[in-house]
C-alpha cells in the first residue's frame, strides 16, 4: 500500500504540472489491480485524464475492471458513448455484464448499439441466466479440445491461440462431436506426455461441473471443497458453456463474506465505507425504522409494569443488564450457527442437535451471569429475593435467546431465506423484550417480598 | 450434501453387518473432500474401523486433512503412534504443522520419533517461523528450473517428477545459481515454446513475492488482488524457499472471514457448531464477564438518575429505545469500518475521512429516529418537552455512537492490534452509557417541565 501512496503523489504532481507524458509513463508501469487505491485519492478531473491516457494504451477496460464500485458512477459520466463500448467490447462477459449493469438506464441502450452485433448477442444471452448464477460468472472463452485429437495436435492447437494470451489456461476441456464434455485434461500432463497420446487417454474423467443456473455460492464452495483451480459449466445434456476461475471464486467468497457480516448488522451490500453519506443514509433509514419498532415494543413491555417500577425504582437499573448479557448471548449463538450454515456444516438434523447444545450453553452461561448478577443486586438492595429475581430472569431470558439464535436462522434456512437477513434484530427483540418481560413479571409476582 | 447423506446412511449399515469389504469399496469412491461430513454422523466405534480401511489404502492422510477440527481429538487418540507418524510423512509441511498441533502434548514427543529424520528437521525447520506465516503455510516442493535450461530440458525435468504426481503444478521457477528466484515461467507457455527456447526468455521478470515471516492473511491479500494462482516465498536474499497455491489461500480467505464475524460477536475461533459445550461454555464466558461489567456500568450511570426516574417512572420506558437505536447505529458504522479494513480498502488519511462520513450519517438517522420517537414520547405524555428531551439524547448518543463506531476499529488498527477484537463492546458499551446519561441528563435539567 506504502508503494501505491508514493505513486499516488508523484501522479498529482504530474498531473498538475501537466507532463502528461511522464504521467503516462508512469501508469504503463502500475499493475491494473492497483488502479483502485490510486484512483480513490484523485480529483474527478484528474481522474478524466488518467481515464484518456489510459485510453491510448488499451488499458482502460482493465482500470475498469478493477475499480472500486463507488467511484464507478462519476468515471461512467466522464466517458463517452463509444469510448464505453469500446471499453465493453475487449471485456470478458461477466465483467461486461456487470459494467452494463452499472450504465444509467437512459445511456445503456445508447452505449450497446456501438457494440459489434455478435458481442451485443453474446451479452444478451448471458443476461438471460440468474443474477449471481455461474451462467454469468462463466467466462466464455476457454479451451476445448476435439478427444481425437493427439496431445501434440492438443499443443498445436494452443500455439494457434497465440503465445502468452492466455496464460491462465490450466484445464484443457475435450468434448465430443456435439461438444459436450467428456473429460478435463490438466495442462501439466500435456506437457509431460507423448506427443502420439490420444488427449483421450490423459483426461480425467470424474470431473466436477455445474450448470449454468447454480448460485455462485455454491458454485465457490464446491471450487474451495474440492481445489480446484477451474469448474466447467455445462448444461442438461453435458454441453460445454464455459469456465468459472478460480480468482473469481475468490471474489464471490469475499463478496459472500462481506454480505454475511453485513446482514449481520442489518447493512445492505452496497453501503461501503466510500459510498457517499447520501446513499449509505438511504439504505440505513429503513433498518433504523424497523430498529425503532423493535425497540419500542421492548418498552411498551416495560410500560406494563409501570406500576412495579414505580413501586421499587430500583428495578429500572437492571433492565440494562438482563437485555445487555442475554442479547449478547442470542447473537452468539446466532453469529456460530448463520456461519456453520454458510460454511455448509449444519443440515437438518444436526441443525437439532445444534439448537440443544445452543439452549444448555445458554443455560450455563446465564446461570452464571445470573449468579453474579444475583449476588450484586443482593448486595446493592441487602434483600436476597432481589438476588433470586436476577437470576432468574437472567437464565430463562438466555435460554430463550439462545433458542431464538438458533433456531431463526436454521427456519430460515429451511424456508430457502438467507439465514442471517433479519435475524439479529429478531434476536435482539426476543432478549430485550423477554428479558424485561420475565424481569419485571417474576418481581411483580415477588413484590411484596421485595420490598 | 444429499449424495453424502445417502452415502452416510449405506456405509453405516454396511459397518453395523459387519459388511467390512463393501464399506472399504464404497470408501474407495469417495472423494477426500467429503469425508467430512460423513464422519461427522458415525459414532467413534464407526469412525475406528473406517480409519483402519482407509489405512489400507493410503488414504487416511488426506481424510485427515479434511477433518472438521472438533473431530480431530477423538480421531487421534482412536490412533497408535506408529500410524499416526506414517500419516504426517505423507502429508505436505503445511498439514504436518497442523497435525502435530492438534497432538496432545504427551505424544507429540513419541510420535515425531517415528518419523524419518529428514522429515523431522524439515518440520523443526518449519516451525521456526510464527504461527500464521506464509512460511509456515507453504509448500516446499515446487519445481524449479535452472535458469540456462532449454525448454525441452524444463520438460524432461518436469516428466522426471513422475506424471501425474503433481497435477497443480501452474508455475515454474526459474532459479541462479545460488537457487534465487529470477523468473515465472507459466507452465502454459512452456507447452508452446518452441524446444529450444532457453526457459529464460519465456520466464515472468516482474514477479510479485512474499517473505516467510508475512502474515498468510497479506498473503491472501497479494494472491486475490493481482488473481495469482501461487505465489513464491522468498527469502531476504531471494532465495527460493517454497511456493503458496490459491487452495491454501482460498482456505486462508474462509477463515480470516469466520474470525472477523467471531470477533464481532466476541467469540473465539475454536468455538465452531459443534465443538463441545463444554469447550464453548469455556470459551464464552470470559466475554460474557466483560459484559457483565460494561452491563452494570451502564446500569450505574442509570443509578445515577434515580431521583430523577422515581420522580417520573416513565423515563425508564425511553432507556432501551435510545440504547437500542444508537447501539444499533453504532455497530452498522463498526461493521463498514472493520470490513474496509479487512478488505484494505482503507488507510489512516482516508480513514480520517471515514469518521466524518458516519459521523455525519450517524446525524442524520439520528435526528430521524429522534424526531420520530420524541413524537411518540409527546404523543404518550402530552408533554412537548419529553419529546424534546427524547430528540436530543438521541442525536447526541447516535453522533457519538457513530464516532466510537469508526474510531475505535481505526485507532486498534494504528496501534496493530486486530480492529475487531472488543470493538463492539465497547461500542455497545458507549452507546448504552451515553444514551441513558445524555437521556436521564437532559431530563433531569428540564425536570420542571416535564412534571
Amino acid at each position: 500500500m506504502a508503494q501505491s501512496v508514493v505513486t499516488t503523489r508523484i501522479l498529482r504532481r504530474l498531473l498538475k504540472s501537466g507532463a502528461h507524458f511522464r504521467a503516462e509513463k508512469l501508469l504503463e508501469r502500475v499493475h491494473p489491480a492497483d488502479f483502485g487505491p490510486i484512483l480513490r485519492e484523485l480529483t474527478p478531473d484528474e481522474i478524466r485524464i488518467v481515464i484518456d491516457l489510459l485510453f491510448k494504451h488499451r488499458r482502460a477496460a482493465r482500470m475498469l475492471r478493477e475499480l472500486p464500485p463507488e467511484l464507478l458512477p462519476e468515471i461512467i459520466e466522464a466517458v463517452s458513448d463509444e469510448r464505453l463500448a469500446e471499453v465493453l467490447s475487449r471485456l470478458e462477459i461477466d465483467d461486461m455484464l456487470e459494467l452494463v449493469g452499472a450504465l444509467p438506464e437512459d445511456r445503456r441502450e445508447v452505449v450497446l448499439q456501438h457494440l459489434p452485433a455478435a458481442r451485443r448477442e453474446e451479452l444478451r444471452h448471458a443476461s438471460l441466466y440468474p443474477p449471481h448464477s455461474a451462467g454469468r460468472a462463466m467466462t466464455t472463452s476457454f479451451a476445448a479440445l476435439d478427444e481425437k485429437m493427439t496431445s501434440q495436435e492438443a499443443i498445436d492447437s494452443l500455439r494457434a491461440m497465440g503465445l502468452g494470451a492466455n496464460d491462465a489456461i490450466l484445464y484443457l476441456y475435450v468434448v465430443d462431436d456435439l461438444k459436450r464434455l467428456t473429460g478435463v485434461v490438466p495442462i501439466r500432463r500435456l506437457v509431460t506426455a507423448r506427443s502420439d497420446t490420444p488427449v483421450r487417454d490423459l483426461a480425467i474423467r470424474e470431473m466436477i461441473s455445474t450448470p449454468p443456473d447454480a448460485d455462485q455460492e455454491e458454485v465457490a464452495k464446491l471450487v474451495a471443497r474440492y481445489d480446484l483451480l477451474a469448474i466447467p459449466v455445462t448444461d442438461v445434456d453435458g454441453t460445454m458453456l464455459g469456465v468459472i476461475t478460480v480468482d473469481d471464486v475468490i471474489d464471490v467468497i469475499t463478496e459472500e463474506a462481506t454480505q454475511d457480516i453485513y446482514n449481520l448488522a442489518g447493512l445492505s451490500e452496497e453501503d461501503r465505507v466510500f459510498t457517499s453519506a447520501r446513499v449509505s443514509i438511504r439504505k440505513r433509514l429503513p433498518w433504523m425504522l424497523v430498529n425503532l419498532v423493535t425497540a419500542f415494543s421492548a418498552a411498551a413491555v416495560v410500560g406494563l409494569f409501570e406500576g412495579t417500577i414505580e413501586h421499587m425504582v430500583g428495578l429500572a437499573l437492571f433492565l440494562p443488564v438482563v437485555a445487555g448479557v442475554s442479547g449478547n448471548g442470542g447473537i452468539q449463538t446466532l453469529t456460530v450457527i448463520t456461519r456453520a450454515i454458510a460454511l455448509g456444516e449444519i443440515e437438518f438434523s444436526s441443525g437439532m442437535r445444534a439448537v440443544g447444545k445452543e439452549m444448555f450453553v445458554g443455560l450455563v452461561i446465564g446461570s452464571a451471569a445470573g449468579l453474579i448478577s444475583g449476588f450484586i443486586a443482593y448486595l446493592r438492595h441487602g434483600n436476597p429475593f432481589m438476588g433470586l429475581v436476577l437470576f432468574l430472569a437472567m437464565v430463562v431470558t438466555m435460554v430463550a435467546a439462545s433458542l431464538v439464535g438458533a433456531a431463526v436462522p436454521l427456519g430460515l434456512k429451511a424456508l430457502r431465506q438467507d439465514p442471517a437477513v433479519g435475524s439479529s434484530i429478531l434476536v435482539t427483540f426476543a432478549s430485550d423484550s423477554l428479558g424485561f418481560f420475565s424481569f419485571l413479571g417474576i418481581a411483580t409476582l415477588l413484590l411484596d417480598r421485595l420490598g
